[in-house]
């Protein structure tokens, strides 16, 4: 098994009536299994780079874990189908995991009823507090630095990046993958193990918007999350109900608030609804 | 909760210095639990559109069923917090069903240690045989007639299409999620409920492309799968392995091709590797 953020490739490429032999660099893209005391909690297909943020931000977002420091260590473990991050957690918190798991209503093959498994996705998602104010420059600003800071996309153009950008600090941090939800839980992993608050500042994303992106900005705390494509219905009213200001189709020239605006200069006597 | 394909939406555009008022259609996307015989199966984050096609789709893929006759009926039930496809197998086939869910070895939670719960996700790849071979103006046509199938993408801007082009017919039949996983069951619940063998034609989607298009594609027995994005490594490795053509970066001018060039007419010479 490889576990390389990107690899050589080749290609046969139809342009202007002839094929040509073509390289690029392909997006690394493997298996990984989240364990916590040797036992999967899940397998998701990502890239293997960051992992260990991966590993803190998966813990975070999925409420294993309230703190980094609740993790007593984290190991990468190469194996023959793909990876395994390997999670010890303290002592109590251990404890505290396995009276979960005998619970655990997880979704898939879980035998319960349709509207009980429904209600394990659709957690109340948690209010969003924090008074930060942008100016709409400084929001096309913060989306900019991303699209610079994305490395393994110039090279591949096939990961998405989520970046987090603080007034006056700039970006701070960027995490990539082949899927959008981890990128942003490797980004809310790599902050939480910097000692940064999600609250100090604007998460972008060069992805579309769904569900699981708002729910996992509001569980961070971030007050607003701005992304390149656009939100789906269910984004935007969870991000209502969320207090979170959900920015989408962010693009060079202009972007759409379509929650909260007050966080926004000049948008915050406008009314959206 | 709302199960409408898209839904109005406001926003307030940032363009030239100001905030507009906009009037914009987003996506819908709600929670679907997969229920066989009343017990949940997995829960998706999807379009809430074509439902029936997707729990044949998804049965398929998911080797619940092995032709659409094994399922007795499907129920579209809308739930307080999503909706419930509520599938309920012919006799023989729920009481395999009955038997594998106590042998289920799903990744999520499942506390199978990590090597096997990797595995259950690298399963084996079905090898594709059928012999179909295509002109690269036929690719072509090919992708382009998804960009016109795609009604609710034209909306909303927030979806994913995969569509079925057969040789001289054209288009058979095209479908759109928020995912692209859930729009490339819904194709193939479309098809197989249509009695549209896969290995006729090719596959187009509008999407990146992962390991799981390649797995779902093979497992369906279709030889060609082209998409508008870039692969990643493992699924270039997967297709190889599987016999599958995967064409990738297919835009209006061009495309690559990065295994089993021999369905490609000018590139069955040429060589990859």
């Amino acid at each position: 098994m490889s576990e390389q953020a990107s690899e050589a490739g080749r290609a046969l490429a139809w342009r202007d009536g002839a094929f040509h032999p073509d390289e690029r660099r392909l997006a690394g893209e493997c298996a990984v299994a989240i364990t916590y005391g040797r036992a999967t909690h899940a397998v998701m297909l990502a890239t293997p780079a960051d992992l260990e943020d991966f590993a803190v931000g998966f813990s975070l977002s999925e409420q294993v874990i309230g703190t980094p420091g609740e993790i007593e260590s984290i190991a990468v473990v190469p194996l023959e189908q793909g990876v395994e991050v390997r999670i010890d957690l303290v002592p109590e918190r251990a404890e505290l995991y396995v009276g979960r798991r005998r619970m655990m209503a997880g979704p898939a093959g879980c035998g319960l009823c349709g509207a009980e498994s429904l209600e394990t996705v659709m957690r109340a998602v948690t209010r969003v507090e924090a008074g930060l104010s942008l100016a709409p420059e400084e929001v096309l600003a913060a989306m900019a630095s991303l699209d610079r800071a994305q490395r393994l996309n110039a090279e591949t153009h096939g990961v998405h990046g989520a970046g987090f950008w603080v007034k006056e600090r700039g970006l701070v941090a960027a995490r990539e993958d082949v899927g959008r939800h981890n990128a942003l839980d490797k980004l809310i992993g790599a902050l939480a193990r910097g000692g940064i608050g999600a609250e100090a500042g604007i998460i972008v994303m060069t992805s579309r918007v769904s569900l699981e992106l708002v729910q996992k900005a509001a569980w961070a705390g971030a007050p607003i999350l701005a992304a390149m494509s656009a939100p789906s219905a269910l984004a935007v009213r969870v991000a209502e109900e969320a207090g979170l200001t959900l920015v989408a189709v962010a693009r060079r020239d202009g972007f759409e608030v379509f929650s909260h605006p007050g966080r926004i200069l000049g948008a915050e006597r406008a009314r959206l609804r």
